[in-house]
């Protein structure tokens, strides 16, 4: 039994002004401090809409030495959390839609995210590797972003590498996403929790509107707290992390090892 | 542009009945002549809760000579519909909860569900095969059974084989099915057609009540009929099947295209 508490912050970022939005992660997570993990939104250090990419590179910092993965780190000692934070990630010439995680004790790991929405795919490059499961304090936890909802093979190797809370910062425009991370949590026992933007964007030729309701859903998928539409929220939940060990579903289904993975080669692309 | 009538057959079988349920089929069949595709649910021709494997053994017929190949085939036939009906296989010393498909014009394809519920796995063993997409006049559909619906690996399976629509005859005991599969047809931009029976069955230490609620849903998971939790009901939508080859939920998003196979490798038992 490892009771902790897991949770988002749902705010409107300030487009292009880092310096408000890390004061109002500092503040929501000083408000936060009970929290032994504090999910915040994609990209939710910059904003979302960038004209071109020579904005979003201006905007960009590097992972581990960047403004964003310090003030994590500032973050996860000071309260004793786990913190994610969606930011733009710049390595070399390459730009990334990125989250960083940081734990107590000095744990520190990045998640570039696969799945592009949209306009995304003109200004960022791809994640190149598997979404990511880290051990922390607060359970082992597995990070994906936004659009990876869509995709069922990102939570599904999250829970098939060991993840107990799939953290999913997100900036959602699309209806879909709260409800099927339902199905996400079900099909994988695993805990999920959505952070997502509020406000509307209008910089380009087109208006973004984000839909708010972050949520926070248990291995069952019964949902445990969640967020207003376009309002600032802080949301927390106490949990069991070690039930999402639990994958027996009936007294003879276990949701892993009912697979038949002989039989999924399609999946990764093999014949079948 | 391809205008299809597809749907459900939902009733209550008569448990070890066959000449029963196979006169509610052909009713059924027959007021539902105008489907081109129609779905019965799993085992409605037999029951579901054997008391022994002796006993299902005693319900259970060939593929393809047995009375309900040659039924399915007889009413396509009339009917100018292809006919999905899932019903207690034996082949040899096997037994298979599996799923008969027949179109106009001759085709005859079976299959033999993967996931196994509960205490089924005691009595029937699973597929050894994927689930297979059939070519027929009401579209490229899909087959899969049940509990199938847990994974999604055997939605997705189907969508990257070609499945327009999924057929998906059911038993449903467990609640969240109908929901997850909303999330099934959105992420795989299919139509599906849940056919679930209805009624109670107390034949050993436990009673069993199944859920109805048989539903069509869209490419985007919309509902387009559904039926009652307890009665009988036939439900038919008229849809363009063709729309399911249209995976662009973006201008720049394709549900299968964007997918990343190399990166999903552990989805097939394989290291990462």
């Amino acid at each position: 039994m490892k009771k902790r508490t897991i949770g988002y912050a749902q705010f409107g970022p300030a487009f292009g002004d880092r310096t408000t939005n890390h004061e109002t992660i500092r503040r929501m997570a000083g408000n936060g401090a009970s929290a032994d993990l504090l999910v915040f939104p994609e990209l939710c250090v910059s904003g979302y809409d960038f004209r071109d990419r020579d904005e979003l590179a201006s905007l960009a910092e590097p992972f581990g030495s960047g403004p964003t993965s310090r003030l994590a780190r500032e973050l996860s000692e000071a309260h004793d959390t786990t913190i994610v934070i969606g930011y733009p990630e710049k390595a070399g010439d390459q730009l990334f839609n990125a989250c960083v995680l940081t734990a107590p004790g000095g744990t520190l790991a990045n998640y570039r995210k696969l799945h592009l929405f949209s306009r995304e795919s003109r200004i960022f490059a791809h994640g190149d590797a598997p979404p990511p499961v880290i051990d922390t304090p607060a359970g082992k936890v597995g990070l994906m972003i936004c659009l990876d909802w869509l995709f069922p093979e990102a939570a599904r190797v999250l829970a098939l590498t060991g993840a107990q809370v799939i953290a999913h910062p997100s900036n959602l425009v699309l209806p879909h996403c709260q409800k099927a991370m339902v199905t996400r949590s079900i099909e994988n026992g695993v805990f999920s929790v959505t952070a997502n933007r509020i406000g509307t964007e209008a910089r380009t030729d087109r208006s973004l509107t984000f839909t708010g309701s972050s949520q926070v859903l248990g291995t069952r998928g019964e949902l445990l707290v969640n967020a207003p539409l376009d309002a600032e929220h802080l949301g927390l939940a106490e949990v069991d992390v070690d039930q999402a060990d639990d994958k027996m579903i009936t007294e003879e289904n276990h949701l892993l090892e009912d697979r038949w993975p002989d039989l999924y080669r399609r999946l990764s692309g093999q014949h079948p």
